[in-house]
């Protein structure tokens, strides 16, 4: 499965400079849900013995794998929202992330109820590079008091550091491909 | 399904003064995935002779449920986006958006090339009531010269004008319930 990724990466992704890579075309933008829900198969294979009550992602990229996901495990995904809206009620935890891509602070929420010191959560998401939507998530699941019990990446940017930082810090990540560099000209390579 | 989807919006649902309806906790914040996997196969039932080659949403909340549903048509999903991102392309078609829930108009958009006139596009989302969110979604699809087959929504606030009107100008739309009316003392009645 990772090397059937990194394949469909390279023949679907684009390589922008300033080691931006797109990949609209199946994971974040359009979905190819036949492949994703294989995605999901994988992560369920590496934390099916954890006994997840909950998968959380964050809005909007992760929503689709995220639930897609969820089936294997038989259990409800929890997304955080971006944005207070209207319908959100005022009982909620909430958690600064600064978005490198888009240059913006934002504010996650959850609602209070969804999420439990009884809860073991698996986090899910397509990208991780700095690690920032992972510090929000995680900081979340603090508040509540649940326990993460880890988290599952698509696509990891090896090339920079919140994988080696949250890793440090002691959370298991499972990334289902690792790029260590990548530019317009040579393409993308990979971690072994 | 359809029964089922009532009790499930009374028993799990919360009613608030002006009409407003949070169905969060297996809807559009907490994902129910078995249950709306149900209501993909209900929107499956209701399309499939349609040769769709397309699932449209709006992020955040169609998401989930697009990608479910997506399965049983074994087709992508295309979810129009509602913020310009720096990963996001030039090349896009853009329609304005303006959501009461929130009090804001916004851009919606989708790259060109995830949408051609070759498509037959079946719309999914949460919610239908002053129907602005189809509006843009189908402004999108003729900006492509797609063709929207229709709509699947999971809730249709019956008494605000979207769904007349859209039915009025010629749209398909299935609604998996309808609500007459609610308010939080005598709660939710619905169209038979």
């Amino acid at each position: 499965m990772m090397k059937e990724l990194e394949e469909k990466i390279i023949a679907e992704g684009k390589v922008y400079p300033g080691r931006i890579l797109k990949v609209g075309a199946f994971l974040n933008h359009q979905l190819d849900v036949d492949f994703i829900n294989r995605l999901g198969k994988e992560f369920y294979e590496l934390y099916k013995s954890e006994k997840i009550t909950k998968i959380l992602t964050i809005e909007a990229s992760g929503i689709g794998i995220a639930c897609l996901t969820a089936q294997y495990f038989n259990v409800p995904v929890l997304f955080a929202k971006k944005t207070k809206s209207k319908n959100l009620g005022n009982d909620c935890y909430i958690c600064q992330v600064h978005s490198y891509t888009k240059g913006t602070d934002t504010d996650i929420m959850i609602e209070k109820q969804f999420l439990s010191a009884n809860d073991r959560i698996l986090i899910i998401d397509d990208f991780l590079a700095n690690g920032c939507a992972l510090d929000g998530l995680t900081g979340l699941c603090r508040m509540a008091g649940a326990e993460v019990v880890g988290a599952g990446i698509v696509i990891e940017k090896a090339f920079q550091e919140g994988g080696k930082r949250l890793r440090d810090s002691g959370l298991r990540i499972e990334s289902l491909c690792r790029i260590a560099d990548m530019d317009p000209e040579n393409g993308i390579t990979f971690l072994p």
